[in-house]
């Protein structure tokens, strides 16, 4: 028998929210793939109040998105990530950095959760220059404010955003950047 | 007949809430209008639930300030900026920079604005160093624990800010930074 | 007579919401106290809408903290720091900084207050570096989450922390980076 | 008649050593075009010691690149940059902004040109994002270890770097960053 | 037959000069052998003018530090960092990163490697905060200045610097830093 | 009898290689010189090859411009700084910092040095705004390429430079910012 953990190799957790995936997470989980035997893609429940999709639309919509890879999985957590990852027998957290400011704050993370979890290894990888900008906060204020978001995510969630009605979207922080403030 | 946007030249275009107008605000206008032919300062519409100035009382304080400049124009706008700029045949958008952790959200706004609009420039000007630290937040919070807002904002807007009950100012984010936190 | 802000040699201040008060906080504290004739460590009453701790729990236990050491103060304030400093005579404002974007707020601060009060000094110390990732915010949210606290804040406020239930803790910006988001 | 200056409109000046031109420079250079009436691309003389490219060289090189662009001239220069601008009737210089260390260094550059000369104006520019990680240095040292320039320089940079003995380059500062350093 | 680069499962390359190693390169190379099945050291030649030690010397140390490890390998590289990890059948670089400012020109690297060989990935790693502030020129100024280098190299590494003369380094870039410069 | 460093109260070390004394290093010894008894000028000897001035003048210069200041003393010094500072009893070392790329790199000096010397402080302040942009290396750039310090430096400052020919400078960085690089 295997122990839980290591039957499959190694296992690296990309975490987030993903409210929703971005074509920025979608380069990283497959660059994740590359280099871990397995990667799960595991969705933070109740990270926002009053998030655009449920925890289980984005389980749904994730799981599409990455249905012909094998060696990807789709979960949903809660907690502490280093509790959870502990539990799911992960090696490895990966976290995509597109910017230095992304790195300041992962840094006290990355700190926080060695403290919490030694065992625990955070690896950092960047995404193609041309995710440098795409956020979800970012693309869901462009489809507030009537943009497309064509390219921005995955065909998968275009379709999904196109069927909420734009009108139904609630953002408490509304507008900044994209009308130059 | 000349083509929209060309017709007086070069237009640029400088948004934000300006709630208040602050000096550093002046400044990069005042520099945006040596280097356009024509430059309007757009204040944004509902960009915070409790603004201190409605954008109406914003568009004419802004006004008077800048009365004497045939080539500044005042107008409001909402919705996405590029959209916005578009529409009144502006050729690029100002934005004012006073410190690098600017820079770095400019940065993704403006990647993000130009996969929107490729046509439309961001240009990024630094306001004068005694600018440095004035901002509209800041300034805010000085009014509302008491302080002087003199030298931070034109004449004008201080005599407006001095109309309004500072007891009046409601703002949810109080007292970061100038009360040490 | 000994003229106020000078009858103890020179005071400094160290002002902030200390919600929890964490081992960073005792590091600047103490570091303070070699540096100046009198430290005053001042609690920031109301910073937050739902604090963890009442400003006069927290005072209590900074209080207990330092009760060793003669020449540390804790006091309350509200309002304008530099107001508050000026009635308290002292000569300088010290700041703990923990990483480089910390430094750019501060920065703005700095000349914020200068500009308000130029006869008041602030002065900026590094924490040890284990205490890079340890802030109030992060240490509440391991908390909530149920992780252990214990490295992070002294002995005093541990047991403070303990005794509150953790499902009592109500904040707003939940799981921002423990979870991974 | 008309003031120096003023005869073509503003005029704008995007300096450099430009040892080689890279696609980001091009970028940068085709956006102020747009922007300003006339833009000239000013080689700096004597920049480093030991250029890969004498300074007639380049002005060549950039000469070619932007042949089919009426309203961009090609120039030399030494000496003070803000005395040669004005010696040109430039009413800006265009820097292009790729990273946010990049930006710090700039607004020093700016602040201390303001100084020397008040009148002439900085505006920054973002080049493409597939442009972040192209500058002169980086491409000089692919080429001097063996690997290609193409897509980093012009097809006519890429000729003459060709003609040149990769052998034959001498730089001082070797092997920062793409050998792991 | 095993194709090359799998035969001994995943492979990542630590690059550097190691001129000398640090106990923070250490713990870098010991976290990567934890994710991945085989890791290698690889020295750059060459990559100053004058170093501490010759190649041959690092290359020596680093196989004594890592000798109890079947894992890690040690290896010398020089030319293209992506041409040499394509003949090793690396799947991946690993970076150490210390600060925000490491990162920036990290960014750059891996943007450029990326171009160069898009299938090789750059991961980065962040060491225990105790080795923050532990570089290779840091610890060769100390070094130099007659100062102890005790906890910042390993015990090795420690030996074969006390058996050069101190006074016998030659380090054109003098004292910056630890001279208050 | 009164024991080293603490017979005139507070000692507090403003190091640097002052080639030259700038307005901002002015500004932050008068500064330290309000928080601390006393205050030493500390100028490093030899930090450069080619400098401008020799230690001897620049040590001259500066204590021409802080004659008038009973609690401030010029000094010379060379290797490692904490050993300096331990001999002449001081409590704290003080840094100016400009900018956040100032900081990052004094954030890992701080460090270094406290591994070296754990009794040491280093405080951090920061020069009035319109100093920002003011280092020795801008000036001598200025000064080398033909344009005026006058308000750069103080007036002392000034005079020396001018009797120096301009053109008898040598600096191995030439030209890098203000021409434009």
């Amino acid at each position: 028998m295997t122990p839980p953990g290591t039957s499959g190799g190694r296992l690296a957790i990309v975490p987030g929210s993903f409210d929703p995936l971005t074509n920025g997470h979608v380069d990283i989980v497959l660059r994740s793939a590359q280099l871990f035997d397995r990667v799960t893609v595991s969705v933070l429940v109740n990270a926002e109040k009053t998030p655009l999709f449920t925890a289980a639309e984005r389980v749904a919509m994730i799981r599409e998105v990455f249905s012909a890879h094998a060696n990807i999985d789709v979960d949903r957590f809660d907690g502490l990530l280093v509790e959870y990852a502990r539990r799911q027998g992960a090696c490895a957290i990966v976290r995509g950095i597109r910017a230095v400011s992304d790195f300041e704050h992962e840094f006290q993370m990355t700190l926080m959760n060695r403290h919490l979890e030694p065992a625990l290894e955070t690896v950092f990888m960047m995404p193609a220059e041309q995710y440098t900008y795409v956020s979800s906060r970012l693309t869901k204020e462009v489809f507030r404010l009537g943009g497309s978001v064509h390219g921005l995510v995955p065909p998968v969630v275009e379709r999904w955003m196109q069927a909420k009605q734009a009108t139904a979207v609630r953002n408490e922080k509304t507008a900044i950047g994209l009308q130059g403030e």
